[in-house]
């Protein structure tokens, strides 16, 4: 994609912002490197694409003012700002294509309130620190990735889709999840915006690249007292009817359910010693969180579907270990796997609703070994029961990864192509030309993590189409 | 049916056990016939049938060891016993075919325990007071049906199927819903034992012929504060698109979505002064129940769908009043049409999950204005989205009712036939043959609302079924 940052001028530009801005915490340091990344590299092509990219200074503000501050310096001296959480994304979301500040907002972190079950917080909570909060109040996060540990709120919102509790509440992006955020325009003189959705979730999923996310205003979940279990079949039929069988129990409260078809249960037995004794050699493994009042009715359906229930641990004796299978699931299952099994990378998919488990079915025998059955069960942003698949792949050339990607798309489902950086590339190459008109006015100089948001290179077409009415816009006040 | 019960003998043994244990409340005085009824008479074919219908006396039992006195005197003197909660059923479910006791559970009644989101109550509870009891715990029913200020917990159980609730739990029956029930024998000596899921619901919805249910253990729903409000639409097709979509939202929590078509809001206008004003002459109106902070997105898929929100009340507003708009839905709405047009009837009708929609708007176009359409979204048993129908009709004849019904079944949509009293005879004749072996073990004599279940005339062909392996049976554990 085009470029109009000359290096030399983004260079020193940066340093000029830093050294007047030195009341804010700057890393300039090896640390940049760190930085600069996030899990890219479980994709052999990202790895090769993205390796080099250096920011050349990170910014870590505290407060409001600090963000404008440094916002505001980077516009006049036309200097990239890439947002960041905790690095957590595996598309190299938060990699700064042209160097310049990687503004981090792990310290922008407070929690503004909670309550009624809604939660307001700054974009770099930790979504950890968020459900420590609120959980006492009975409420926690609707949906949380694998990385909650350490992964941020904004993070999410703007590299992420949905995670653990997606099987009730769907992506983050149904309608009712997500009901406010505030933004700030990347101007000299940065202005600082209340978006309430749906117009909120125009700055979703984009990668920063059209608008700095400030806070989030967000419903909450009951919090239930999560059991946690791992069932274990021989055959993977009587394991996928099982899990979506579960999933779809209406009477059977729940967070999450994770179907990890052989071997890749061995991979994780092999990768952690923490997971000694807790599945069958061999077998194929559903994760599961059910509330404790849902044993009884989890356990009438292990046995409908001849499973063993391999593992079980009560919440009170998750909390007190600190240690949850959640992060054995979503993309910690391919982390864990990469450990022992270097050769593998991964794909994201999503099924049809409704033919799931006839299409992960068909996709096994036909692909075989070649790739490892990894679904998580959630709701579509519709309500329909699905899974989501991040299944394993044995890499070996890129041509033969994106014929598998095809054979997926050819059998019906759908790819997020976790191969791509592009915003677009990821989405089947479809350009959302609100997200480009909300771009317009949230960064008009196109600073944000340039280069990731091809739209952008079709603004004016865009807006011309919109004036002339061969385009309809959602509605976008001015200010 | 068969009966073999002789009337005088009847009577008589009821004098004796009325007169033995005189310690115990009875009711022998014109209250009995109120006592013996429920709402059949919204069937003009169930009014024909069994208005006449009375039982002999009525025992009120305060503890189980009243029950027991009861129940084993009636097994002494072989005198039917009909198990009744407060009557709000539909079917004719508590009315004794042969005389006899009406062992009227409403005053056995205590609230025994609720902790982590489970609670267990004798059934004679009202469900309207174990949820003022468990609510300040955060916690209540997960569904109830619109008579829950009188209905109780144990008829619901007996009689009924699900309710309001039932778009997130699915019907009383999903797995996971009802975790226990504590039954008693109809012998001499009577027998109490604990039943647990799955073996439990086989005393569910047949009536109470095959068990006397004294004691329920049922899983609770979170306690949001719901948010009451109508919205009116000009047409038929976005009003239930709107209902279907705010239905199946995941991000959207909700208690309730009911559908009424025109012109069924000018007959809850006309039927109660107390809905004036809230909804447009003429409109097609959709009655919803949403957790507070989804308001915004309640409005969002309104305007969508080209709605007016006419009416609205808060939670605290809706406790303040103590009325609800749950008591215009459900069965509620074929009472107060009842009240300003006595030629119409309904039916109960259950569609295909996926096609309700095209389903709906299908036998509307064909049925026309014979039929006004009513439908609850609900959950199925198996978790999808979907709708039950309580439409209403304008009663001709039996023959037309019953093709009006017919209709619905070439069409694909189940009907549950509210003009019938025998408990197969509303599920489409089938008979289960473990409902019947339960009645054995629990009614050897044949005692508990005789004449209802066509499956006991089948008994000895069951068992010698099942005894010669031509049959398999759940698990009976013996006792």
């Amino acid at each position: 994609m085009s470029t109009e940052f000359d290096p030399v001028a983004v260079a020193t530009g940066t340093q000029t912002i830093a050294s007047q801005l030195n009341a804010i915490e700057w890393i300039t340091d090896n640390r940049v490197e760190r930085l600069s990344q996030d899990f890219y590299w479980f994709s052999p092509v990202l790895k090769r694409q993205l390796e080099h990219l250096r920011a050349h200074a990170v910014a870590r503000p505290k407060t409001e003012d600090e963000v404008r501050a440094v916002v505001a310096a980077c516009a006049q001296q036309r200097v990239p700002i890439t947002v960041r959480g905790s690095g957590t994304g595996n598309y190299g979301q938060c990699m700064p294509l042209h160097g310049g500040v990687i503004l981090d907002l792990s310290a922008y972190n407070q929690l503004l309130w909670c309550r009624n079950g809604v939660a307001r917080a700054q974009a770099g909570i930790r979504m950890m620190e968020m459900d420590k909060r609120t959980q006492p109040e009975g409420f926690e996060l609707r949906c949380v990735p694998s990385t909650f540990r350490s992964a941020t709120l904004g993070g999410l919102y703007g590299g992420g889709f949905g995670g653990t509790g997606s099987i009730n509440y769907g992506p983050l992006a149904s309608t009712g999840n997500v009901l406010g955020v505030r933004a700030m325009t990347i101007e000299p003189e940065p202005n600082a915006v209340e978006l309430r959705a749906p117009e909120a979730l125009l700055l979703h999923h984009v990668y920063g690249t059209n608008g700095l996310v400030l806070e989030l205003e967000v419903a909450l979940a009951p919090a239930h007292p999560w059991l946690e279990a791992i069932v274990c079949f021989d055959g993977f039929d009587e394991a996928i009817h099982f899990a979506d069988t579960l999933a779809s129990a209406p009477g059977i409260t729940k967070k999450s359910v994770t179907l990890l078809a052989a071997p890749i249960p061995d991979l994780l037995l092999a990768a952690t010693p923490l997971l000694k004794g807790t599945m069958h050699t061999g077998s194929h493994a559903v994760f599961v969180l059910v509330a404790e009042p849902a044993e009884a009715a989890l356990q009438q359906l292990v046995s409908e579907f001849k499973g063993n229930i391999t593992y079980r641990k009560t919440a009170a004796e998750v909390r007190a270990s600190n240690r949850t299978i959640v992060e054995y699931t979503w993309n910690h299952t391919t982390l864990h796997a990469l450990k022992v099994d270097k050769t593998l990378t991964y794909i994201q998919s999503g099924f049809q609703a409704g033919r799931q488990v006839q299409q992960a079915k068909e996709l096994r025998t036909k692909l075989g070994d070649e790739v490892l059955v990894h679904l998580e069960f959630i709701r579509t942003k519709e309500g329909a029961m699905n899974c989501s698949g991040l299944q394993l792949v044995r890499y070996t050339t890129d041509a033969r990864l994106n014929e598998i990607m095809q054979i997926h798309r050819e059998h019906g489902v759908y790819i997020a192509n976790p191969h791509v950086y592009i915003v677009e590339d990821g989405k089947q190459g479809q350009v959302n030309p609100d997200v480009v008109a909300t771009k317009l006015r949230f960064d008009p100089l196109g600073l944000l993590n340039p280069g990731k948001l091809r739209g952008w290179e079709q603004r004016e077409q865009i807006m011309a189409d919109a004036a002339a009415g061969r385009l309809m816009l959602a509605t976008l006040p001015s200010f």
